[in-house]
């Protein structure tokens, strides 16, 4: 069953690095000296820092706002919800229901009470509950991400942040996965704070970013050498900062792959539901690159092993819960029930997906459920 | 003055990439896949992941611990004085007082009451005034770093982890620039946590690591999807990560380096001070790779500047210092008077130095001492 070709359909856990990426890591793999260093070494390291930067920033260009390089979106979610909360006051924190770990357990972790807005079946964010909690607080954080990693749900941020604005609360936008599949400047003009991470659009791991807009205040919590202008101490990723930079020079390539895979999504749903398949969350406005897909009665673990040996690459849930055991809170909170959200796997795609792979990903999820689901006890 | 050829004697702030790190990071860039991801994709980034932690583990080979992966060596200190203290019970921190910021700033802000140990004009630590402090400590941590990475002083490790073991207190080792310069093995045997950073031995920046001592917990401070058993959430740093195993497997090399580069630092020092110059320091145990340079009269600015035209990168103090006004925290706390600390260069040396280098730089020294000391005023 298994071609010579692997079919890589996980994208929103990572995407493979662009040509591009790889080659200015390779150029600056003979960059001598640490960009904090002032002779000329040090400084040619700093200059390759600034290119990067503005790079980045081009992606919410005309939005008036400084940017911090983190070790990751994680690190960057981390950033704004602690050094954000610390550095304005913050008394409440309010994130969705819908967040990445990245974002649940620092409220968790957080001394501040925190609120958790409950969601619809299709996964788009209570704006009543929202308004109702930002009523309740005297000066919230609002944490909602743009795109969610599992079911790709794009939230309502427009009247999020309006709401936000309306009762003078922050928000934190983890636009991680919108990067790349929506426009930026939007979200980050809604945005005090948002995050980015670069290996969701073919930069490496390992780097991502905080944009902080102008006026607003924040606390490091990473504490050294006095980096980034004071907001995050440690020696600069250097490889990691160009590759990103790189990656992000190439995100309207990306975007305008988006009608593209709008059409492989819609190819590929439309034959999971005639193959008796669900997909799940899927009358909420979605990016076109993600599509989570309940196999009725086979465990994704199950299913992915399956894929696996076939050749293709899927996960279940978000990469970093993929070798856990446990449900998704996602799926959760849109009100799957156990049952069902165990037998839900994520396919997602990016700029080098094709027809074929996802003609490939159709015939083996029906040969996989001819084998192994029981359609006839399907609910 | 400036010949074609750059003279890079800035070690102690970053090495450039050994062959090695080179050859393993661009093999990487082909790698797909989020470590996280339980495919076959995945799985062969985990595979990378786990060889480099193993490369980096035999460098404290028959020490019972584990290794933490972290954003560089100021998050390995940050997770130790922080994610250490708060997993432990730990009611006092105690630092040394020639600490790099990336202890300072965590002491700093930190909520626990802080006790900075005094140094003798050498930069060696005070171990009376340790046993004093942890004579009044309930339970303490102590961090003192190994290899101080202004001056090079070699800590009396032993002696300071001989009085944490009598006193029931945690001990926590900044090993970083000690990393390709002492045998590690000791130090960590000695320590509770131990920190490293693979840029300071040829890896690439912003990637470093914390080994932990089996038995003693943990707490993470970045929160996340769980990765490094919980410890660091975040999606993995693989090129860095990668980069930081082919570099620990070179560590060996570097330290049969170090007998060469001592004779290096005799040959210089010899110079100096039959120049008119003052090594501070000299008086310790100090490692091969560094010496502290008074030009009297000199400022560290100018020098730098003078330097950087003939084409040799030195700095002053810490490379994340240089380009701020002050003077160095290691100095003031080894009691050398402000006009004089002023005037201080750090002179750091690797595996790629040579003679040649060593010469061109006394020459230099020579050359901007003549122009700009007035040694007729020197004290």
């Amino acid at each position: 069953m298994t071609t010579g070709k692997m079919i890589y359909l996980d994208y929103h856990a990572t995407a493979p690095l662009l040509d591009e990426t790889k080659a200015v890591i390779t150029a600056a793999l003979d960059q001598v000296g640490n960009p904090s260093s002032i002779h000329t070494a040090g400084r040619a390291g700093k200059s390759l820092i600034d290119q990067a930067r503005a790079q980045v920033l081009a992606l919410v260009a005309g939005c008036a706002g400084r940017l911090v390089f983190t070790s990751g979106g994680t690190e960057a979610n981390n950033l704004a919800l602690r050094g954000g909360a610390a550095a304005n006051g913050v008394t409440r924190l309010i994130v969705g229901g819908t967040e990445h770990d990245a974002v649940n357990a620092v409220a968790k972790a957080s001394d501040l009470p925190v609120t958790v807005l409950p969601c619809d079946d299709q996964g788009v964010v209570d704006l009543t509950a929202l308004k109702a909690a930002l009523q309740d607080a005297d000066k919230a954080l609002v944490s909602v991400m743009a795109v969610n990693n599992e079911v790709g749900t794009i939230q309502p941020m427009d009247q999020v942040a309006s709401l936000c604005q309306q009762h003078d609360a922050l928000l934190h936008v983890d636009a991680i996965q919108a990067l790349g599949k929506v426009e930026l400047t939007p979200l980050a003009f809604a945005a005090d704070f948002l995050s980015i991470a670069a290996h969701k659009i073919g930069g490496p791991m390992g780097v991502g970013a905080l944009h902080v807009r102008n006026g607003i205040d924040l606390s490091a919590i990473q504490y050294g050498g006095g980096q980034e202008q004071g907001a995050r101490g440690g020696s600069e990723n250097l490889l990691g900062i160009v590759g990103f930079g790189a990656a992000a020079g190439q995100v309207a390539t990306l975007l305008a792959h988006q009608d593209r895979l709008r059409d492989l999504q819609m190819t590929l749903e439309t034959a999971i539901n005639s193959a008796g398949g669900r997909v799940i969350g899927a009358d909420a406005p979605r990016v076109a690159t993600c599509s989570a897909i309940e196999m009725p009665n086979v465990e994704a673990a199950t299913q992915l092993m399956n894929f696996d040996l076939a050749g293709i690459c899927v996960s279940s849930g978000a990469a970093c819960s993929s070798g856990k055991v446990g449900t998704s809170g996602v799926l959760q909170a849109m009100g799957l029930d156990d049952a069902r959200a165990k037998c839900v796997i994520r396919v997602s795609t990016g700029a080098a997906t094709t027809e074929e792979d996802i003609n490939r990903f159709i015939d083996e999820w029906q040969a996989i459920y001819g084998r192994l689901g029981q359609p006839s006890s399907a609910a």
